[in-house]
């Protein structure tokens, strides 16, 4: 349906600007990281960053419309989001356009706003050894990721995670402190696809992995949209509208 | 836990008020009928109405503080739900409170806000008789409801029902005309349980029968709290909290 | 991962041997009409058919190791069915081959198997029209497919299927009788993916409308396996292989 | 529905009889010890053991007839349960039957029956601590259960355990190897409720554990039936049946 698929990845960049030790390990900002690699993995696709500095922060209704799915991250600015554009990107996922959440983006107004809860957690900045593992092998997101991925040193996430259950759990990690945290979730929401994934604090090169790409462009691929995008509206058709051409949709 | 289950039916109370035709067919208004209802099935338990009309309709925070579940049927004036107000029952409910959404609430703010989705649906009124099918049988909001329960008349509600994929669908309904509708879904929120169940429109006195008595009486003790009500929070605990009796929870 | 695809279609193909209204509403046998349909929408599939009488009915081991996507007609001779040859289909199925599952094979040894329950339903053969709601917009099963799908003339299955609550539920049907039927569930197992349609029966020539072929079509695209076939296993790796390169899988 | 709650608790019963060191640690069986700990909780219910080694492994049809919930414990006698019976505990489960399932009966031919999939994961045997996660509070099976729920020497379960994606998600467990393992699982089967719990092996006391003993009891609360004992069958009856009584059921 869409080909090549258009990328936009959003990301706060705060951190990178105002942290000199960040801004060491994402030279390129986070969203450069993810481009650089995800690229790697999709040479057709086509991928734009987007900050929060510009204007409508990147998101105006011109590039939504010409997405098909935008990566998330945000942590330190979620509150200098406009809720306008919060709105616009809320209703472009409900209309087909994938969205693909990272990390502490579980606390962005838009992810707040898809779940309906409080998107709450346990967290701790320790370093622990963080191991993803795969529960649906076979799902398209999965494929050609190791199982587990490791990732030496991350930050900790643990339940309980205040999300919906989510339409399918593909990946879970444990922390070597002990934690659990439900890492990879699938949501379906009106049209549009949401993938949750939950490696990525800004202070771990975490996107600089090439399994994490992996992870990235597989989930960017499932979150496609596959039809038309269109807005689910209320409906009020005649008795056997679905039978007669002459009043039919 | 909680004895007894207490209840508060909250109803906009406007087509009661202004159409004398809506009156006729609830003179204690949507509120009264229910009450009524599910109190002969549940003697036990204390019912409460509020309205959209009382001092922050009816839903102060000591009000929602001592509901164990609450109703909700609105149609005509959902805009006119205090955005505040609208924020409190969703914090009671991600905290433990159960919600049973009728009909037309569907479109009301606390049900897209809990479910982050448009709610719009397919409807058309034209009398058909509505069949609702149990597909969950020993469930319990099922038990004691005729399978299928049969509404001589009712307006139709047709998919696509704009919702997130249920954790439970309880009942599809089918009309005479051919429209299907998922009439019946649960889903768990924060520490919440939530229930849609669609008949009830105002002008047919569906409120009135005893089958939807059951679901109703049904479905509250099903979405009842087991636990204190509590917020899902963020939280930071050092490494090992859990294994060290001094700094746990 | 399998370009082409490669599809067989297993039919029972006993009604169209036996009477002769059935050889006229299908003279190459049900496989033969979905062979005809789906072929001319998956151009570069490679499509086989395999039956009852053949021997091991079609299905020996390198006919399903050469398999990415098995249909399953059955409806008559359910019994007639080796328990070795169920076996058979089951491994290849939890090891990764997609199936889809047709009509009245819902009551087949291999359906059962995987499902853990009874299958039954209700059922009359009336001539009832059947509509087939989308509840799935945006799901790749349904691209192209016209909601409502009508069939003038069907038999009549209706609720309570007892099958597993479905990962996802894709269509509901209704009957113009008044009964509803979940007639498109999806289900993982193992690595394998399940589709259930319920359109097809015998005595309609339902396999030779286009919009049902598109059904299929997208069935198989999405059943198709991702990943190397392998059946999950046991395993016992000692603490820390999954750090220790030496002692990995 | 059932008062008082009838349990049998299934066990095979075979490492406490051959191996001096379990027989130490359980003196009066797995089972005993299981029906010691729950019958504090559930002082009402009326709870009985049954062993393999009995006649029809102590579950004759009668005794199937009155069990409200069937607890299962299995591990090295997997293949001495006879075929008969394991279908005789299937048709109870689907007819409404409660069925627990505790750690290694996840290779119990009856739990593989109703699953439908290979049920294989990952085990190594050294004393890890495991650490057990609430990820549904508010379920009625966690209430009362520490979270997390700790373990401090326990068999270590790892992903990918080969089951159906479950209903809830109710637990997860992490181990102070790095494995996560879904512990706690909940299944709707015709009419019949099914909840997997993972922790239990026979060389460590967990049995005796009363934060243990809670979340047993919760889950035959849980499990129990809410509605009259009857196998989903095939049904056929005339268009317009539900709406004519003297055609109903």
């Amino acid at each position: 349906m869409t080909e090549p698929l258009r990328i936009t990845v959003w990301n706060e960049n705060v951190h990178e600007r105002e942290q000199p030790e960040i801004a060491e390990l994402y030279p390129d900002g986070i969203h450069g990281a993810i481009i650089n690699g995800v690229q790697q993995l999709l040479p057709d696709a086509s991928m734009t960053a987007a900050t929060l500095e510009q204007p409508e922060h990147g998101l105006s209704e011109a590039t939504l419309a010409e997405t098909d799915v935008l990566f998330w991250w945000g942590h330190r600015a979620h509150d200098a989001v406009d809720g306008a554009i919060v709105d616009r990107v809320a209703q472009h996922v409900l209309s087909g356009m994938g969205l693909v959440v990272l990390h502490s983006g579980h606390f962005s107004r838009i992810f707040i706003r898809l779940m309906g809860t409080t998107c709450s957690l346990r967290w701790r900045n320790d370093g622990d050894r963080e191991t993803v593992w795969s529960v649906a092998p076979g799902h398209p997101i999965t494929v050609g990721v190791p199982d587990p991925l490791v990732l030496p040193e991350h930050e900790t996430y643990g339940e309980f995670f205040d999300v919906p259950p989510p339409d399918e759990l593909v990946f879970i990690s444990s922390f070597s402190g002990g934690e659990v945290f439900r890492s990879g979730l699938t949501y379906r929401r009106g049209l549009g696809r949401i993938f949750y994934f939950s490696p990525g604090d800004q202070n771990y090169p975490i996107y600089h992995r090439a399994d994490i790409h992996r992870v990235l462009a597989n989930a960017a691929e499932w979150a496609k949209p596959r039809v038309e995008r269109a807005l689910p509206q209320v409906s009020n058709r005649p008795r056997g509208w679905f039978q007669d051409e002459s009043i039919a949709e």
